[in-house]
């Protein structure tokens, strides 16, 4: 081993390419083995058709398709019917990771990073040396054939062919045709069971599903899209000073005021006077003309006045009609209840979370409870440990409920959690987007969310619980009726029969009467 | 919501700056919430000095120094004796991220991104808005402070003073001063922790902390700096199609033979003649003129002929002893073992894993038992729930051990774990690098060595619980000699106190003698 000095350092030092980034660390993008890597191809290519068909309206059918070619080794077709794209744009946006439409602006959608299909397409290469087919038309031009790879150490695409097609039907979509090292398994963590929860969360969508072992095809189950999520502005109260000057210094606006009303959401006129006044400058000011001192000042009156909340109905919500649905389908339950939560915020960031548990019925007395995870309609299979969502359920006490837990742990019984957080931006904790980073006001959003959901399955629990002692005194008293009946029979002579029959008929009677009593009537 | 079409998103479509993506998303790299934030920035620049220091064969003395400002601000100083770095290369180190020296090369240390000290600087100029100072000298030359921040739409530095200083001491390092969000606290996952079980995973690295509550000197313990990780070249078994092609077609080699015995570790004349005889490619080939198929081809050969594991000099271990002497710091433990694996491999790379385990003592009886995670001598304190450290305990059979264990759980018992993964490459499951991505060869790997310490620690266990019994059934003998005593003596009138002694005599000699014949005597 040679010793290194600064200077020999210094010779060593160069940048890396995102791609190279991401080649290397591939366990980030999901692909650390050959089960997992097979659902992250499904998931970022159905995830971004159903974003795709969202954008524009359209009401989506989704086919996939995954072949076994050899030993893990696996071909793979997903073809949707949504916008398309525009000729130019094809090759960026599939062959250049941090690339896309959706990262700088704040609207509830699955992708946002502009990496997903990238890096699928990176991984596909990596593991088999083949180039991916991707076809597309808009529907109001021809077809694009294109056949590309990706330069990793520029991240950028390199297109091998392009060919054009005649569109005479005016088909629209994408066509993605791709080979990569995978394993395909059903069951637990699976792409099977990542389908099937996709379509329970996104029921307006068609999705052919055709694996290796069979097809399966997800029939919509309603005509109604639900209403597209809104593109929002940042609310003042999240804004990172760092932020703050760097939209300061390339505003264009007029005065403070007009930057502040039009560049955040939820500031009026008033409120941005209001501001200025508490941050003791000129709202006349040209933003651009403001210096570092000023800047800070803005910032920290921005959070001293006054402001509403962000807007609600930027969010688009499962509901609690389809959670319920949703955890239906999973089991044969005998309770469900179901919460969505208002909007709250995180970092400037609008959220909302909505919460489901199933109970009873089928799912195991033992053990500890169940988890199904959703970010923005996404369900997420992947590092439940390390999720918001399982941190909100352990640090909740759920023997105040009815439940045993130990500290740290999930409670135990026959219960399984739905958990859904849509926001504008889900910090997920790595690219492969398995997780929800526990940003305290997220924690603290799905612990609301649980503890009106344990409330209302507390009240069941302990009615059940009641009922079950009550059935059991009653069986008691019955079982003691012949000996009862022995003894006065015994004492009195009065006749066996009739009293057995006038016994029994107390029993039911008070019975019926404590139920309707407890039942109100 | 205006619906949007193929046109209108192609032209929302841009490129995101790395920068810009890990701001938004500053999560990934450890900053999402006040406390973790400000261990986040101290563990970057510790780990930062004692690579640097490493790299160039000084021992190290590192210097930080955190105090608070205000409300959630804190300043941070620190300060190494490393080589310092050269004046063109100290604003690009510091302030581009995925810019370094360690990313393109596989050998053991503790940062090789080129994220680190450059995101911490973003989170501080994030947060506060404020430039970082950089004081800078390689001993040779003057030394240089440079105040800078990141422009982030760009991802490049941003110099904002550069000042030079006369150097009569001839002082080397780099000294650093940010100011910050964070809080500070003592206990577990805190800074506190970080500092601690780095000295004893250091014992060569002298570390002065000065934080808001006392000021804490942790002392090299030995002179003797660990031999120095080499730097390797990749092992054929490991490297994945895509980039064998890269290193194919860009390679100036002769020859394949000149390819495969120079840029791979373990392949040897011979060997490289027979890949290419069982690839069917004449080796005397220029390697930039193989077509596709062909490459396909001398990639698979690869994989099928036999070749020597890869080097296991070139990673730096932390030893068994010193395994036990941080355990032994950690807590008053009753029993301590511990074991170095052999070296193993993951994706081509070389990796070795270490397991220790504390046992008794003063250790909780109850509860589920404890872990203190490294990764190339660095502890790692948040995320356990992700770690493929974890992983491998849970699906260890501690049963088999003589723990209770439920499954899908710690064990119970008085246990506190040590795994330490040495590798030329961390697979860390995000950029903030607090937990192991669970590839399967890791895994296997861990639960080798955990299985290797349980059954020396059972051994133990076994033998505690052996003699416990023996203790209570001489404690019973012992109870009955009175009442023994006077039954004999009734029955035969021999002499009570004598016969007592006999008996306690006889009772005490025995044990001697079995525990004499179990301990082999």
């Amino acid at each position: 081993m040679v010793k290194n000095d600064a200077e020999d350092l210094a010779k060593k030092m160069r940048e890396v390419s995102v791609a190279e980034f991401f080649e290397k660390n591939r366990h980030l993008l999901g692909y650390e083995n050959l089960t997992k890597s097979l659902l992250t191809i499904i998931k970022e290519l159905v995830d971004n058709s159903l974003d795709a068909a969202n954008e524009a309206e359209i009401t989506p059918t989704i086919k996939i398709s995954i072949k076994q070619i050899k030993d893990n080794r696996f071909k793979i077709i997903s073809e949707d019917n949504g916008p398309g794209m525009v000729e130019d744009k094809i090759s960026y946006a599939f062959g250049k990771l941090l690339y896309g439409s959706k990262f700088h602006r704040l609207r509830q959608s699955r992708g946002t990073q502009g990496i997903g299909v990238s890096g699928a397409i990176m991984y596909s290469q990596l593991t088999t040396g083949k180039a991916t087919k991707i076809i597309s038309s808009t529907g109001k031009n021809k077809i694009h054939e294109i056949e590309m790879m990706i330069d990793v150490e520029k991240n950028e695409p390199k297109i091998i062919s392009h060919n054009e097609k005649d569109n005479e039907k005016g088909w629209h979509g994408i066509k993605i045709i791709m080979e990569a090292e995978g394993r395909y398994t059903e069951g637990k963590q699976s792409i099977l069971e990542y389908v099937r929860q996709t379509a329970v969360a996104n029921p307006y969508a068609k999705i052919i599903f055709d694996n290796p072992n069979s097809k399966i095809v997800f029939e919509k189950v309603t005509n109604e899209v639900p209403v597209q999520p809104k593109e929002i502005k940042p609310h003042p109260y999240g804004i990172e000073i760092g932020i703050f000057r760097r939209m300061i210094n390339k505003s264009n606006s007029r005065n403070i005021i007009s930057l502040l009303t039009t560049d955040f959401s939820r500031v009026g006129r008033n409120s941005a006077i209001e501001i200025c006044r508490i941050s003791k400058i000129d709202h006349k000011r040209k933003p651009n003309t403001l210096t570092h001192d000023e800047i800070d000042r803005l910032h920290e009156g921005m959070k001293k006045v006054k402001l509403i909340s962000p807007a609600t109905d930027v969010l688009s919500p499962l509901g609690e009609n389809l959670i319920k649905e949703g955890l239906k389908k999973e089991v044969k339950g005998e309770f469900f209840v179901s919460v969505t939560r208002p909007t709250a915020v995180y970092r400037g960031n609008p959220f909302l979370v909505e919460v489901g548990i199933a109970y009873g019925g089928d799912l195991k007395q033992e053990g500890s409870a169940q988890l199904i995870r959703l970010a923005n309609k996404v369900p997420i299979l992947y590092h439940q440990g390390d999720c918001a969502t399982l941190e909100s359920i352990i640090e909740t006490d759920w023997r105040r409920y009815g439940f045993s837990q130990s500290s740290g742990s999930m409670p135990q019984g026959p219960l399984l959690f739905l958990i859904h957080f849509a926001s504008v931006w889900v910090p997920y904790t790595s690219e492969g987007k398995q997780a929800i980073a526990n940003y305290p006001d997220i924690v603290k959003e799905m612990k609301l969310g649980l503890q009106e959901a344990g409330r209302k399955l507390a009240i069941y629990v302990r009615q059940k619980n009641k009922l079950k002692e009550k059935m059991i005194r009653k069986q008691i008293f019955e079982r003691y009726i012949p000996e009862i009946v022995d003894s006065i029979n015994d004492l009195t002579g009065i006749d066996k029969k009739k009293l057995k029959e006038d016994l029994e008929f107390i029993t039911k009677k008070n019975t019926k009467l404590e139920e309707e009593k407890e039942n109100g009537k």
